[in-house]
């Protein structure tokens, strides 16, 4: 392997010793607590998971040297980037080595298809070293192959069985861990002697509960996209002749465009759990935006940043519906297929959707609707994630804009610019925060291993204090599980978290709203994630979390 | 006015210290070096500014302190932002008030406009100080008025013998420069006893020459393209399954494209310097771009990044002569505006244009020869700015590439995301770099016109050492000038500084390249701009200057 080409700060970083829980700096005993229940559903839950159901809580004492008998580890990436994976990996491994130093850990290529297909390499200290504190999966890279059949259980035990692995940890979101959690239930039925440890990962922060605080990558994904916006909007406040509408990834929860908002301040900010919870249309959103231009500027202010979820246009229910309906209609239609123009297509989709969806699609701009029947996935099914939503809404607010402004109702000008982060800040190099959660999350899993542990989700809380005070610990899956229908099947899923109305986040910011929407500027500017400098700069939680826990 | 919410970094930052060169520290006295001419046209220069051409150097020494007559200075902001125009105007204002506590400054609003319309406010401390180290235009506004009639030199006049002012800085790129220059000869013949000091901006980087090593802010927004550059480049090496596409601000020199890949070391970047001077069309580079992803997949490297700088289309050409052609046929055309149907319009045009114009205008995809067509500015010219050229270089590549896999000679898979980045840049707070070197322009500015001089630029050189060992001093406006063409007459400009294909930093890109596009990763990954820790992590100039001075 070539060396790689570093930045300064690549160097300077690589040399960064995270912060650890006080419990895990010296020998660690393991105090279990009370016995668990799932947050629903806890009959079939149970019956479904007879071995690692109604498990303890864990958490780490400062406790006594003891002999651990030499293990075998395997790692699996998971699905999505996020920053902070790499560290995860780090503190497993010196958690291992610090057990024994004969223990080995090994890394599964690719993501869970790793374990399947037998694609491994043996992390050496010299690999390990050169991915401290760095974003990025390429470590040992990622996938999302699910791990959901037997005979995909039954490749994994064999590879562990050949190289002497007695648990795998799986860092991933909430359907790798469940799946994490039914791999940990069948390995214990079958008696592989093979534990399961599954990692909260995923920048969409929709992976949480009682139990864990946070998944990590959310911190510095909304920092990077917190200092893009903060820059946007000095810019919008410079210029004075823009709105910018700045669409954020997270396609089915908004934790990431409300912490977004709350860092940045922007004049407006949509939260599609309260869309949906309003049943609010796609013009209802519209003139909700448009109340706001027009407000600005009939105070002289023509510029402005709106926030947008990625995942919007989904959790429009009339527009859930039409996509629903669309889909039923033209999966594996021989007749839509076989038509020539696109006129041809738009009629007959109009003459065959539902009264309500009828009117929802001709309501759309030409473009959008076209590329809701068109543009299709392999199995018929409308591509959203193609969808620029914030195009889309520029396009309609633009129209109603010029009704009012022929109406006399709007005398301003608008210019709209379009953006979307979403890439640019999974792989960013892990902010403080996220270098010493994951590092902790890494080092617990190697604990929660070393003590035989399986079905356990590795969890580290009180994140909000520093990180010497933190709690470090495990968590069985099954707690956070509940049933849900997936593909027409009822399956046990851990509960993903949307943003809650009633919760702190979204109450401080809906008590904020109205004067950033309408002064001259209420702007924050965050600015870039510093690692270095006062800590009040360097080390602050998301205030997501803050205001979570009352701080 | 309400105090702004601030992030912790922004009020850490507000109590940074600017370093300054060791000349500017105590009592500052002048030296005059040579006499100097225009780089070229010397004679036409030379007679179109008699009073301020010719006149020599500038350089400071430290000297004995000496009493200074009290002066008033007006302050614009010109174009659009750039990091760091917040510090020349606190530069300016400290080096005054060290000058002469009774010095005044004051800003006109929103550009040059300000000066002609009267708007304005005087910068008191309590301003001055909220606006420290911190990026945007804010604190008095931009604009785009050009200053280029004698009604407005009168204007200006009139304002600044009512408020006392004796001076007035122009914070500009090389259009505004230039205009600057203007009115200084213009002030100068006509005894109105107002100087007029330029300052070189442009994140574009394209104001550089002999004397000026450097625009102010491209230092900066590099930065942070960078840092978006290199996350991005970790997630494709990561997840290994996306081309990034990503278009660079920058319509007029590729410098700020240049500058992003020696800092982050992409598969491909585009300098249209170069595309110009191999005089390539479209295709050409198309098929350059499909030969490194053609050559990668063979390699099972199916990712990869490519920078573009935005004004790539308008340096083609064989696409130049096309818009021309189209801004000829199309501007004020009652014929083409009555027809109704696009399919009439394409004919229209295709029947119109030169056999060259007409194949290029074939050649494209419809989106973009629609766009070129009917999207026209109120001038009927056609939005070249609007064209998204990192999108119709995807398609013309996938359109590529599936035909070379029809031909068996591709086997990879092709996935696109495109990316634009321009606006998350201008604004950003000033790197170290750009707060000590705008920082460091104001106070110098001061300088200059305490010591009545006027028709010069702020310049600061010998940027790649030490702060306190740069030179500080003037450069008369006209040694920069040359004549050019502009709207069909010849005009004494500022030369616009192009990306040199004989200059240190694209001949080391050149060097690299071909490694670049070939291996697995040789990606670099800048991470965010720092302002504490090592002094190589936060005080680095770009990869561009240090090039330039054979560092």
């Amino acid at each position: 392997m070539k060396p790689m080409t570093k930045s300064p700060l690549q160097i300077a970083r690589s040399s960064y010793q995270p912060k650890l829980p006080a419990a895990l700096k010296g020998n660690v005993v393991l105090k279990e607590g009370a016995t668990t229940e799932s947050v629903a559903d806890q009959a079939d839950i149970k019956s479904l998971f007879p071995n690692t159901y109604g498990m303890p809580l864990i958490t780490f004492e400062t406790g006594v040297k003891k002999e651990n008998p030499t293990v075998g580890v395997g790692v699996i990436l998971s699905g999505g980037q996020a920053p902070g994976g790499h560290n995860v990996i780090s503190g497993l491994y010196d958690g291992l080595k610090a057990l024994n130093p004969e223990n080995k850990l090994y890394g599964f290529l690719g993501g869970p298809s790793g374990l399947v297909d037998h694609e491994y390499i043996e992390l050496t200290k010299e690999i390990v070293d050169e991915y401290r504190n760095t974003g990025g999966f390429d470590i040992i890279g990622s996938g999302r192959t699910k791990l959901e059949e037997e005979w995909q259980y039954e490749k994994g035990a064999e590879i562990c069985k050949k190289l002497g692995i007695n648990a795998i940890v799986v860092i991933g979101g909430d359907d790798s861990n469940t799946n994490a959690c039914v791999l940990a239930e069948y390995y214990s039925q079958k008696n592989t002697g093979i534990q399961v440890i599954g990692c909260p990962k995923t920048i969409d922060g929709d992976l949480k509960n009682e139990m864990i605080e946070t998944s990590f990558g959310f911190d510095t994904a909304c920092k990077v996209y917190s200092e893009l916006i903060g820059n946007i909007q000095r810019d919008a406040n410079s210029a004075k002749k823009y709105w910018h509408f700045i669409r954020l990834m997270g396609r089915s929860a908004s934790h990431i465009t409300l912490e977004c908002a709350l860092q940045s301040q922007p004049n407006i900010c949509i939260v599609y759990e309260e869309v949906e919870a309003k049943n609010q249309t796609l013009n209802n959103v519209v003139n909700d935006i448009v109340d706001v231009i027009v407000h600005r500027a009939n105070h002289g202010l023509n510029f402005g940043t709106i926030l947008i979820p990625e995942g919007l246009i989904e959790f429009i229910p009339a527009m859930k519906k039409l996509i629903a309906e669309l889909n039923d209609l033209l999966a594996h239609n021989e007749d839509f297929n076989a038509m020539n123009t696109d006129e041809e297509k738009r009629q007959y989709v109009k003459g065959l959707l539902s009264k309500e969806s009828s009117d929802v699609y001709r309501s759309l701009p030409k473009g959008i609707a076209k590329q809701l029947t068109l543009d299709r996935d392999p199995h018929g099914n409308v591509q959203v994630s193609l969808i620029e939503t914030e195009k889309l809404l520029i396009e309609m607010v633009a129209k109603r804009l010029a009704q009012f402004k022929a109406e006399g109702k709007y005398k301003g000008k608008f210019s709209a610019i379009n953006h979307f982060f979403g890439y640019e800040g999974r792989c960013a190099i892990p902010s403080n925060f996220d270098a010493d959660y994951t590092y902790s999350l890494g080092y617990t899993a190697s604990i929660l291993i070393s003590e035989g542990k399986t079905g356990y989700m590795s969890s580290i809380r009180n994140l909000t204090a520093p990180a010497t005070e933190w709690i470090a610990g495990g968590v069985p899956i099954t707690m956070m599980m509940n049933m849900e229908k997936r593909h027409g099947k009822m399956k046990p899923v851990i509960q993903k978290a949307l943003v809650l109305l009633d919760g702190a986040p979204f109450k401080f910011f809906a008590s904020q709203r109205e004067s950033w929407a309408d002064e001259q500027s209420s702007y924050v500017y965050p600015g870039p994630i510093q690692y270095y400098g006062p800590t009040e700069v360097c080390d602050q939680p998301t205030h997501t979390l803050l205001l979570e826990q009352g701080k």
